[in-house]
């Protein structure tokens, strides 16, 4: 391989398919998430005639930098390069795609390359429409996947890579995440609007990684007047990741030229309280997933429309007491059989507070 | 063993000394908690000239089954009857007392009966005032015990046995767990008041196995009055649990002759609006652990009254708004700093719901 992949020193020499595909995926997640590609990791391995106990040598690496840039694929077969890759297999987390957009297909790279066999875990709707299987087996590429198991199961690591921006694409509208990090009894300031910090250090970082996946993160005009946050996606010694989501007021009120949401040039007002309109301008824009972090005004309008998700309620294990500021305003539900029920998808200690992930699927009773 | 002991037939045979204890620790279980007696599991070993491969013949159990009735050990020795203990270990969840109560000392009957070896995992203040040890060594019994490693830590599922008894016992009153059963954003009730159930079966389940270990449920007064909690300790079937605690109703109103929670002879009314005197009075009935299931004001006072040890926070995964009934009532805080902060000490996911068990440490920030 070519030197200059990044952090190329961590890659095996030797792997099996499924070692290459776990291997793929920790290479996808170092692209940007919630933007209009989704995350992409692939490795090639090449069969040898030495016998490495069902293990072939890797022998390209690649994954998708964002819009405009080369494929997974195209960017390990150029990682491969001087070395031949007649014969091959390539390992990919999506299946390849068969269109021309701002790069060429990758069908017809992997084939041009010499690869004769194709490994992808998820099917991607739009390269089926696009029979992208067919281009690859015509020209003699021996084609796995989806690693669909009969239950419809499939690899659960390359699927969660892709699940949020699926969904996009589905719905033609960017996924929505709900952030709310409140006290036990579901306050998020104090009553003299005090709010730094009630959750701790593990919780804060831990809410910036996330960030760094989003295509957008949305907060209220009325919160950038009143908190003025920067929004940008940090380290925890306060440098910035190396994916920065846009950062959107959403609202009809005008943003200062001095708020810190300003700083660079990710900013967008989305002037509007319709959360289907603000999500329009952002799917235009190219974002796949964004995070509504409030105030509680904008979360209630989501909320509202149907238009949440997940939402992510860290739990901070303090107590506020009623005359704190709520997470969720008014909703206009009188009696509990209205309340809206989610499911549980992760309990994330992150000591001191707690991180509930939550599918909003309305649950039976 | 005699029969009728309780599932005897679940027994093991051959135990080492290690498994005895844990069988102990799940002896103890079978007798009521939150009393003026800890719970207290003991396992006779009668070491054989077979060689069982550092196990031993178990020849007698038993478990403390609450006030006035016999402690575990001699529980254990009467189940060996008529076989002789001459020479055998008694390995004991806690150190055996050495007072004659209303029942005679332990320490005098383990050595009547012909003990050897005594192993007990956890200290007791009271058997150590009174020297057990001592009467136990002079008599020619080898004693091991308490089980503490030199940092200090102890078999930790013995030790969670007694914990809430140990500390009620250093404190002089019951040890207070506070329950609270809200939606996401904290609430307790949608507007008109319905909550059955915010929470799902499991989550109500395991709440009624709380329940028939505590030694008193309390619920305020006004609670009774609007609610008409039944109180006790149920199975999923709705059957009555094997053990009920007393059902305490604390507050100035009067409790109406027909109240359910009036049902049986479990009943205590404690006149007054002051947490210490509640607990004070619980204390005299032999209550070493008390649940306070609400409503706000109850809790909210005895949150203030600093007599919170422990917080059971039921979070069901569903918003209720701005409108639902506050789960925690004013607290008088202003401002964040004044806030207390808590640990969690177990999170306990409850399909759909999860459970926050937690200490009220208060934490460094």
């Amino acid at each position: 391989m070519q030197a200059g992949q990044g952090r190329a020193e961590e890659i095996p020499d030797i792997l099996n398919e499924e070692e290459a595909l776990e291997l793929a995926v920790e290479l996808a997640k170092r692209g940007p998430g919630g933007q209009a590609n989704p995350q992409v990791g692939c490795v090639i391995l090449q069969p040898s005639r030495h016998d490495f106990g069902g293990q072939s040598a890797v022998v390209g690496v690649g994954w998708h930098r964002g819009a405009g840039t080369d494929h997974a694929e195209v960017a390990a077969i150029k990682s491969a390069q001087p070395v031949s890759l007649v014969g091959a297999t390539a390992v990919v987390t999506l299946q390849p795609c068969n269109a021309t957009g701002s790069t060429g297909p990758c069908a017809q790279a992997l084939v041009d390359a010499g690869i004769r066999r194709v490994v992808y875990a998820v099917s991607d709707p739009a390269a089926q429409a696009a029979q992208s299987d067919d281009y690859l087996r015509k020209h003699g590429v021996q084609v796995v996947g989806p690693l669909t198991a009969d239950d419809g199961s499939v690899p659960p690591r390359a699927y969660e890579l892709v699940r949020r921006w699926l969904l996009a694409q589905q719905r033609r509208r960017p996924y929505v995440i709900v952030k709310s990090s409140a006290s036990l009894d579901g306050r998020i300031a104090a009553p003299d609007g005090s709010s730094r910090w009630i959750t701790g250090a593990r919780a804060r970082a831990f809410a910036h990684f996330v960030r760094g996946n989003m295509g957008a993160i949305i907060v209220g005009t009325e919160t950038v007047l009143i908190d003025d946050p920067l929004l940008s996606a940090r380290r925890p010694d306060g440098s910035e990741g190396p994916f920065q989501p846009l950062r959107v007021a959403m609202g009809m009120r005008d943003v200062p030229a001095a708020a810190k949401i300003r700083t660079g040039d990710h900013f967008v007002h989305a002037r509007t309280r319709d959360p289907r309109s603000a999500l329009a301008q952002l799917w235009e824009l190219g974002v796949s997933c964004v995070l509504v972090e409030g105030g509680g005004q904008v979360i209630s309008a989501f909320l509202a429309a149907g238009l949440v998700d997940e939402i992510h309620a860290y739990i901070a294990p303090m107590l506020l007491g009623a005359d704190g500021v709520p997470s969720v305003g008014p909703t206009g539900i009188t009696t509990l059989a209205q309340a809206p029920r989610f499911s549980v998808r992760d309990v994330k200690p992150l000591d001191p507070d707690v991180l509930l992930v939550l599918d909003t699927t309305t649950l039976e009773k």
